[in-house]
């Protein structure tokens, strides 16, 4: 110390330069608190009460006012020009790029028609458009249930309220086309008095309950990741009334849940070339979310896929739900302080690796289906087959766990690689029990029919495409005005009644 | 600023304490300036000069006074009771733990014994004791090469600089047993006048050159990655003279360096049961590590096993070469802010999940061998054999690059599990083939021998366990005595000639 102020003594300039430096960051922190101060008022003086929306307001513009910059980047869920790996493509047709997809759905509605999936926006005119929900030509007819409804509109939790759950299940899905109209929004997330988080989807809480676990205690940090697991999870159908039902009962692995459809004896069809009992994994998006390293270390969905953004003073969540690779500054960069492109690169890495022994596994499934057949058709019995099917249903629902799992590369590259790992040993098993079987029936070399193209394995397996399009486009151009017409219908006389 | 000025106006008192906590700060980063020039002082008056050491100095000893905490830590590789995930056994006997390695490797070495490898200091004990360097009578007996010598100690850089490197591969391994006394240590890695990080072993200069690549001027991280991978390597023994090359001459991918040894036809034997042109993987440490996201971070090996330490205000690197999980403060907390129990249930999560596959793998591998033996015994042709053995081969060659990796879970899981994923898938595709093959020749039911323990896999590929140990403890209790005898002699002449 003695040397600092003995050099302070013998120059004095260097204590008033400490002192006006001093005074000096003083002063920027004012400036500092009195901005924070004045970025508060302003946001106080943006908010409008929400009071006198109606809970179950299926509108999403009707919250436009009250929460422009959310409502605003919602809207930008229509963009969904952001293609990762595959820039370029329109609209991705899955079954074109891999055909050997219609082999392994042969007899589902997924053999029809799979495009990769599009902004929340769209997922009202999508779920008419595809080929999996038909052409119906009344409230009574069609291939899917009612149920396909549930996670494609806010029109949904009021449909609820009014009618249940159950009612709202039970029937064909064009049985509630003129009743659903707005694509995913505001009060499937938000409660529309206070705004905040809600689950406002029975199955979660269901599935919750039957856990012993209560939704209503968890965190707003775990909030920000359930509101998305009310969809974006395994399903299925339950009973006569396709109860929709997550089978998370021994919880969320591939092998847990597999247990639990065995335990229930639950197909979800019967594939058409290998007779097999079959599952079909939907999005299991959560799940395998919840298995990787940023679930570990408490990132919530919506930290890398609704960010933080700031505007006008004002710090709102970007509800421009989208790969964070297509915003990595504000969703990776704010805990990795790599270069954009070196996270970019260790993203694809991942899903190189995965992608190709998702392929794999694929290619031994599709060969395990066709050999299978190939049985059959010479003569083998039930018996003799009973290990092949369950050999090639449990690799199919392992292969699909992660196959059908938006992010899955990322989320958890080590367990979708442990599954497919497991798919493929399985697959091939089938095989090795097959090639004993159509030996016993005489059949030694076996050629593979060709199924380069999309178009060639539906007609392997026997698809009318054509006549599918064509019950389609009535549809569409009959029944959906319909349907909208009928909607809007109803809403002007409940606004009208609303106004008076 | 004026409310700040007005209110330092009004209360007198506050100028000075801003004042009075400015000199405070400045006196404290004072002490600071003044702590590390004391420690830089301290650091030079420790350090003796190291100039009358001899460049090929085996003796690590002769290092004890120059660097005293550098040697003390070294001293600790002799401690490798932290044993992972698997925690209390003494010496894990891989075999016993896992019996379907011995027909993996059937007509091999390391069928007749594979224990966990242990600390650097136990490198040329272990090298004498295990049954793979067999028991021999003389310098020109027993199973092994010369070149098996050469990473195991530091005696090796002195006698390949007075008889050159294909001299010193040549023979049998007893040939140099007089020669080799000292385990791993300082000139293994470093210049013994200056230090400096250094590559002792001619392998990887080679390999680097064959690349078009100069090691001379990489950067010191990489250096600190790089002395490690003169023995962390995938290598082979090249030709009549068993050269140690390193497979690296088209890349260091599972897929790159199998196509290397098609090319060259190479294999490390030929299986006793299957018959199949195998390789064996050597510790593909550093290949799977560079596929990892913490080398594509810039990490080094160093960074995590011989992480800084402080000890006495002098800053040095710990040359306790061991698992970072046995010191995550020193090592992972450097960088990731997370408690010690997630970071190791992270890594036990990978390792978990990519053991299972690598079980997989290894289970229908052993099938695959023996089902290809009993088509052999069913009188199958070369011609129907030829693609299942070299699917065989490369379905061993992928599970091994993997299993012969230290640490492969933890460095690269995703590609660990990618490559184990192709493994199974080629192993399985083996026994489609071989289910028909034996079809073909009335083999159709087929029961598995039991391989349950060591010691009845052992005896089912013919080996005579008993016979080998009493072979190598007529070894260990003649010749070795010998061989330290011959080489303490020379030590002390040569200790009498310097003295002189």
């Amino acid at each position: 110390m003695s040397s600092i102020s003995n050099r302070i003594q013998q120059k004095p300039w260097l204590g008033w330069t400490i002192f006006l430096a001093t005074i000096l960051l003083v002063f920027l922190l004012g400036l500092l608190a009195s901005s924070i101060v004045e970025r508060r008022a302003e946001t106080a003086a943006l908010l409008l009460p929400a009071a006198d929306i109606s809970p179950n307001e299926a509108d999403n513009s009707a919250f436009k006012n009250y929460y422009p910059r959310q409502y605003q980047s919602w809207l930008q869920t229509e963009d969904t020009s952001f293609r990762s790996m595959y820039q370029g493509a329109a609209m991705r047709d899955m079954l074109e790029e891999d055909p050997r997809l219609v082999i392994l759905w042969a007899g589902y509605g997924f053999s029809k028609d799979y495009n990769q999936g599009r902004g929340h926006a769209h997922a009202v005119h999508d779920t008419r458009q595809t080929l999996r929900t038909g052409g119906p030509a009344g409230p009574d007819d069609g291939p899917m249930p009612s149920t396909c409804w549930t996670c494609k509109s806010p029109d949904v939790p009021r449909l609820m309220a009014e009618m249940g759950p159950e009612a709202f299940y039970s029937g064909k899905w064009a049985s509630k086309g003129p009743e659903i109209n707005h694509s995913i929004g505001c009060i499937d997330c938000h409660d529309a008095k206070t705004m905040n988080l809600r689950i406002s989807r029975p199955a979660l809480v269901e599935a919750f309950e039957r856990q012993g676990k209560d939704i209503t205690k968890v965190s707003h940090q775990d909030m920000r990741s359930l509101v998305c697991a009310q969809c974006h999870v395994e399903y299925y159908f339950k009973g006569e009334g396709n109860y929709l039902t997550f089978p998370w009962d021994k919880g969320m692995t591939v092998e847990q849940m597999e247990s639990y459809y065995d335990n229930y004896e639950f197909n979800d069809w019967i594939h058409t070339i290998s007779r097999a009992p079959m599952l079909k994994a939907q999005h299991t998006d959560y799940e395998l979310f919840t298995m990787g390293i940023h679930a570990q270390r408490g990132v919530a969905c919506a930290d890398c896929h609704m960010p933080y953004k700031s505007e006008g003073g004002q710090k709102f969540t970007d509800h421009h739900v989208q790969s964070p690779l297509n915003n990595i500054a504000n969703s990776c960069q704010v805990c990795h302080r790599e270069k954009e492109e070196d996270l970019m690169a260790s993203v694809y890495n991942h899903q190189r690796r995965v992608n190709e022994i998702r392929i794999t596994a694929e290619d031994a499934l599709a060969k395990a289906h066709i050999e299978a057949g190939a049985a059959w058709e010479a003569g083998a019995s039930e018996e003799e087959m009973v290990d092949v099917l369950r050999l090639i249903r449990h690799a199919q629902w392992r292969w699909d766990y992660v196959a059908c799992s938006h992010g899955a590369t990322f989320h958890a590259p080590v367990e979708s690689l442990r599954v497919l790992g497991t798919a493929i040993d399985k697959a091939q098993e089938a095989r090795v029990k097959l090639g004993r079987i159509l030996a016993k029936y005489g059949i030694d070399a076996f050629e593979m029919p060709d199924i380069s193209t999309k178009e060639k394995a539906q007609e392997y397996i026997g698809l009318d495409i054509e006549k599918l399009e064509e019950e389609k486009e009535i549809f569409l151009r009959t029944l959906v005005p319909e349907w909208i017409k009928q909607y809007e219908g109803k809403a002007k006389a409940s606004n009208e009644i609303a106004a008076r």
